[in-house]
């Protein structure tokens, strides 16, 4: 178990600040999990990473929205929240360090896929030659990292990993961006009486900011491949609304090769488009994708630079 | 170097089957050193993996293409390569199976990431609670479970893995998907005065091939993301000299967080679109996009079905 237990830190810590620590948080095995227990009502939110904005979309994430056995039908996205990622450097207590304070000692580093991209010009300098061995979780690499005999091994993960484990911090903030943040999704089933993601706010307030929250929506789609402009017909759908696209990613459709279905993700402002905006493009795009599907709208919670 | 070495196991094969068992083949350490190799003319060509048919595109390579630091800024695609991928689950030579027959023996496996995505179905079925261990390449797992004393552990690798490691074979095919293929790159230096990329063809045969052939051209861009339709535009230009879209890719800018990198592949069909239909593309994206980039062309060596 304590494997899963500790894949779970980074989203623990996302949850917790989210909801505020009255929330009972109920950890699950995986990503499939957590949408499998808001399919079925076995909890009222899951909290699932979906893009980081240096290394990229969470692709695990976009296969579980495809739902291309429609086994997630009634989950939809309500919320969104962003956590600054830090990485450091650890090692077990107490190791024995080069002479001179290099990091010459360490011969071996775990980490897991994510955090290798988050901290590649730190790695480049320091740990050129230097082995790499993925595992499931950066905090599964702090573990590792702590019962090592040697010493001579490292690890990349979190402040709050290293003081979980009891590991030692031997470099801080070692990402390669000071804006490294990772941006979660809340789902919730669509049957649910909750109304919205009501997370860290009472209901009073979110009346008052949906005046002038701008909202995000996500839909996925497939087009006839053969079709020329088939992806321009359904993007231009958008424009003409006068819609902003925040993202666009593909998967494999896994119906056929190199057939994709897409995820669009645009963003309604008050003032600017009408409050039935989204209704109207998914009725025309309806008719210009094979298939489409609205995937939940959300308050924005990114803080817009003026 | 046993590490790096495995991890060529697979483009290995690619490579031979792509430029037959004549051409000199120099592996290296990473797809970033490959690239290295072709801005500074130290091999011809290299082969790297761009997409995989039921996982998706390999994040890496794209980044890689992106070119953030300007360091690849000769290196151009001037072909492709599709190589049927098929799994198999391995153990050591002559481990002691369960009586029953079953896998219930394996306690642990190893394989690549991309291999767990691949395989989904099979695992699921038959090691739903057995843990996973990630690895840089299907070759290392296949390397990790030949030596593995207890006989407890199992490998997702190929065949080929298979016998070069000297690991027994339990079960074939257990790939997802029958079609399940990965797509490589064939990249070279724009200085080169290899013309074209004249694998495993000859030059009189890739002239009249060429007659009749669809070439696809792959461009990166970035857009304005406070421009309502900025992606829209881009794509409308494509649409409007009648070229269909074969991929659409993003991946963060890291210029500035949630701003992105699009990587855009159409098809040019002989017949249908003029010869300098491309130069025309190019000069309309200039105009409504930030930056823009051709990252060459190449003749489309999918097979399509009629």
């Amino acid at each position: 178990m304590n494997f899963f237990f500790s894949l779970l830190l980074t989203f623990h810590q996302a949850a917790l600040e989210s909801f505020g620590s009255s929330a009972v948080l109920s950890p699950r095995l995986s990503f499939a999990d957590a949408f499998a227990a808001v399919q079925h009502n076995e909890t009222d939110y899951a909290v699932i990473p979906f893009e980081n904005s240096t290394n990229g979309s969470v692709v695990q994430t976009l296969d579980l929205l495809a739902d291309r056995d429609g086994l997630y039908s009634d989950v939809v996205v309500c919320g969104e929240y962003y956590l600054t990622v830090h990485h450091c450097l650890l090692t077990r207590k107490n190791a024995v360090p080069s002479a001179d304070g290099s990091y010459r000692f360490i011969t071996k580093l775990y980490s897991h896929p994510q955090a290798w991209g988050q901290c590649e010009r730190f790695l480049s300098k320091h740990f050129k030659n230097v082995e790499r061995q993925d595992v499931s979780s950066t905090s599964k690499a702090a573990e590792i990292v702590s019962a090592e005999e040697t010493g001579h091994s490292a690890a990349i993960a979190s402040r709050f990993a290293a003081e979980y484990h009891g590991a030692d911090i031997l470099a801080a903030n070692i990402e390669d961006r000071a804006d490294n943040t990772t941006r979660f999704l809340i789902v919730k089933n669509i049957r649910s009486k909750r109304t919205g993601c009501a997370h860290r706010t009472s209901d009073a307030m979110d009346m008052e900011e949906s005046q002038t929250a701008r909202w995000k929506t996500l839909i996925s789609f497939m087009i006839n491949h053969s079709s020329p402009g088939a992806l321009a017909d359904a993007l231009l759908i958008f424009k003409a609304h006068g819609m902003n696209l925040t993202s666009i990613n593909s998967r494999p459709s896994r119906i056929r090769a190199w057939q994709y279905i897409f995820f669009v993700e645009c963003e309604r402002v008050p003032g600017v488009h009408d409050d039935d905006v989204m209704e109207r493009i998914l009725e025309g795009l309806r008719k210009v994708t094979e298939s489409c599907r609205n995937l939940g709208s959300w308050k924005d919670r990114l803080i817009h630079e003026v």
